[in-house]
């Protein structure tokens, strides 16, 4: 037998049949991502269906040296769980890891199979009264161990903080094929180092989270959404300090949205009207929720008065049926789809400081006005987490290599912005392979030293995800 | 010159005259600490004045094998700070560094000095319309760096989070004596490894936080508190669930306070009037405060309602005013000083999940109950957070050698019986040396292995801290 088919036999032993592919045909949907993007043909694909069985497959590519990535929903933007075309890796999916296996509505816990997707948790949550805060455009495929590795962010971050935040326990699988069980439904425990913390955002480099406690939240019995206009970037932010008065922490979505935004969605979807009836520099588009009896339109009145008094509102629509309120965020969704559309496009996804995003936008767009006066910003993101996603349109008549050879450009001059603003090339999509390079020049000696030291506490061959994050060799 | 002269030259030549302490009587402060535990006699104590002197300072301690202990306010309650017997080490106190670097009210963060005093800091916010929730008995001595290494919880957790929830960034000096700039006022920031977690609750083993970045939240505009009688504990959980539905995310505390602790605030406080006009089992003492208009009243009157109707109410009583507000709360702090003058007795710190919090509590009084049935259980805590301090006064004519005897046989059970519960026995206080040794008895394989690992990578020497958490040697 050669290698390989020593290898699918192997795997075949520990998990199966239906626990391996490896004819390319049916490995061809884990080469792909939600954004396009294509990897190499894995060695083969394991699909373990417990905890155990991750824990032998990883066992045995640490004592066969067979390098391994570990893959969720493959929702990931940044080629992190693609399999790599350097060295053949087999890809560990956790798609067979989809139990729910415990919701406590009385202590507001939930604990999960990695595997398990996110809308599923959510609905699992809403069925005994709970609510899981975690809202991705992805919600429908990825994974919570993808959430997890990639500490995922999303709409309600500014409320209830990113997907750190909602993890009270977790299981991993480590490097060498032992089992770490961390499955505690602890809100508090001071018992040393904080473990989980090492595998939360580590993108799967360091073990292969295959279970968590999350913390719920009672579900909200009363919502309500607004779209409002806003004479610029420095006016939302303003907006954005009163929002968060007015509203009291109820306060759940608070999304930036250019008018070019709003442009792309009614190109995208012909039945979406206009929010309003005039054009605007700028919207912003809230929520405000409450699981009891709160009266949430007194607070938005009190925002709306506050903000017309202070120049800060041009206009706004109150949704005032959940009809109205899904049209207002399908607006949302449509400008990406939109955005889509048009092709190839600068994606960024940078944080600053809240209180200095209005500048950091008006630099940015000076920027792109210099080097592409015809290209259009598309600047919208979680604003009340200073996280923008200030995206760039090439001019529409440039030739395909100019247009790779622009985008470049401006991504290296926005990212030399974002360091004057102290702020971060990443807020919430990591760093995988796509945005090594750039990461990697921003560290400084000590930081590069203990996270080269991290990998090799956890992974001391680097075969985990290799090349993620930190460079392959050396080590 | 001795070896100790020469340490003392070297530091003044580093820090000043004023910078170093070394005559016998001027360190005495630095070897106690609030709960009256004693260390050995320091080889010194430096008292850098900037970041650069206590990197200087470690650096050197790093070059010449001096084992250093870093000290913030000393209310730490596992003797984590303390200066070590076993081995002589200098003190490294932050009391000097305590600015307040910056405040963005319209960010809602603060940049501080790891010396700060917590009180100075929630003052700073609070000049600024802010408010900064961390809320401790000891907040008039503690510093923020303390309040960082040790992850600390107080009243406000099930809020807004404990220590690590609130902290953006950080600065170190690590233990080679170079400096992690790591001052970053991001809401979110995915590049690579979130070196930050690791220093926050890793009680200074692992480096000396000398600065930190923490989130703000709007200063509340209207508090309410409220205390409430219940037939038991397992009333009191199934009322916390309402209420956390009844308030929205609005609820700020949520303690229990058994009728025994109501006593000791009586004997300690002869000013203090019963808060009700019966005696009841249980009692909880809550608050809920908004920044905005929220009505608070509706929130507590649903939740009263429905308490009364499930049956988990007797009684309640609603503060009209400021003044009844801090009466009632001064009855937490005047059974605290009540419980400290019945002498030795069984303090601890567990968690367990919420839902199991009133059986746990159960099986805990029983097992005092057979050991000791003339000892009184006293029983109170964060149970919003699924903390418990489950202290138990020993029977009042016991001899002091059995006392000790008996206190170490109910810790050891009640220890027991945490684990059947899969809970912490140690939920905010940390380890230190006090709960070392039944700490390292539940560790698992990995999790010592990693654990140690962490403390070589950040630590190769074993200088700073050591013995804490982790034993001294090997690692």
């Amino acid at each position: 037998m050669s290698g390989h088919d020593e290898l699918v036999a192997d795997l075949q032993r520990m998990l199966g049949t239906s626990g391996v592919l490896w004819q390319p045909g049916d490995m061809e949907r884990y080469r792909v991502d939600w954004a396009g993007s294509q990897g190499a043909l894995p060695l083969a694909v394991a699909r373990p269906a417990s905890v155990e069985e991750v824990a032998e497959v990883v066992g045995y590519c640490h004592r066969h040296d067979i390098p391994a990535v570990p893959q969720g929903g493959g929702s990931g933007l940044v080629e992190g769980a693609l399999p790599d075309s350097v060295q053949p890796e087999l890809v560990i999916s956790l798609e067979r890891l989809n139990r729910i296996r415990e919701i406590d509505p009385i202590g507001y816990t939930i604990s999960v199979d990695a595997g398990c997707i996110l809308q599923n948790v959510k609905d699992a949550a809403a069925a005994e009264g709970c609510f899981f805060p975690l809202s991705l455009g992805a919600q429908g495929s990825c994974q919570i161990g993808g959430n997890v590795s990639t500490n995922a962010g999303g709409l309600n971050v500014l409320r209830y903080g990113m997907m750190r935040q909602q993890v009270l326990g977790l299981e991993v699988v480590l490097a060498d094929g032992r089992i770490w069980h961390g499955m505690k439904a602890l809100h508090k425990n001071n018992t040393g180092y904080d473990l989980k913390q090492l595998f939360i955002g580590a993108e799967g480099t360091l073990g292969i989270v295959t279970g968590a406690v999350l913390k719920l939240s009672p579900a909200p019995e009363v919502t309500r959404s607004a779209m409002l206009a806003c004479p610029g970037v420095s006016a939302v932010m303003r907006l954005y300090t009163l929002a968060r008065r007015c509203c009291c922490d109820l306060l759940s979505a608070f999304e930036l949205i250019p008018r070019a935004c709003i442009d792309l969605a009614l190109e995208a979807d012909a039945n979406l009207p206009d929010p309003m009836d005039t054009r605007h520099p700028v919207y912003v588009l809230l929520e405000v929720s409450a699981s009891g009896p709160a009266n949430l339109d007194d607070m938005l009145e009190a925002l709306f008065e506050r903000g017309l008094e202070q120049g800060l509102l041009l206009d706004g629509v109150l949704a005032s049926s959940d009809t109205q309120a899904s049209q207002l965020w399908r607006i949302r969704e449509a400008m990406l789809e939109g955005q889509q559309r048009r092709g190839d496009h600068l994606r960024s996804d940078i944080s600053v400081p809240i209180s200095q995003l209005s500048e950091f936008h008006d630099q940015a767009e000076a920027m792109v006005r210099k080097f592409a006066p015809e290209a259009s910003v598309i600047a919208y993101g979680h604003v009340g987490d200073g996280n923008l996603h200030f995206n760039v349109l090439p001019p529409p008549d440039l030739p395909g290599d100019e247009v790779a050879m622009l985008l470049h450009t401006l991504e290296e001059q926005l990212f030399d912005i974002v360091d004057t603003f102290d702020g971060s090339i990443s807020a919430e999509h990591g760093i995988g392979r796509l945005k090594q390079a750039r990461f990697l020049e921003s560290l400084s000696a000590p930081e590069l030293d203990i996270m080269r030291g991290i990998k090799r506490l956890l992974d001391p061959r680097g075969q985990l995800g290799a090349g993620r994050i930190l460079p392959r060799t050396p080590l």
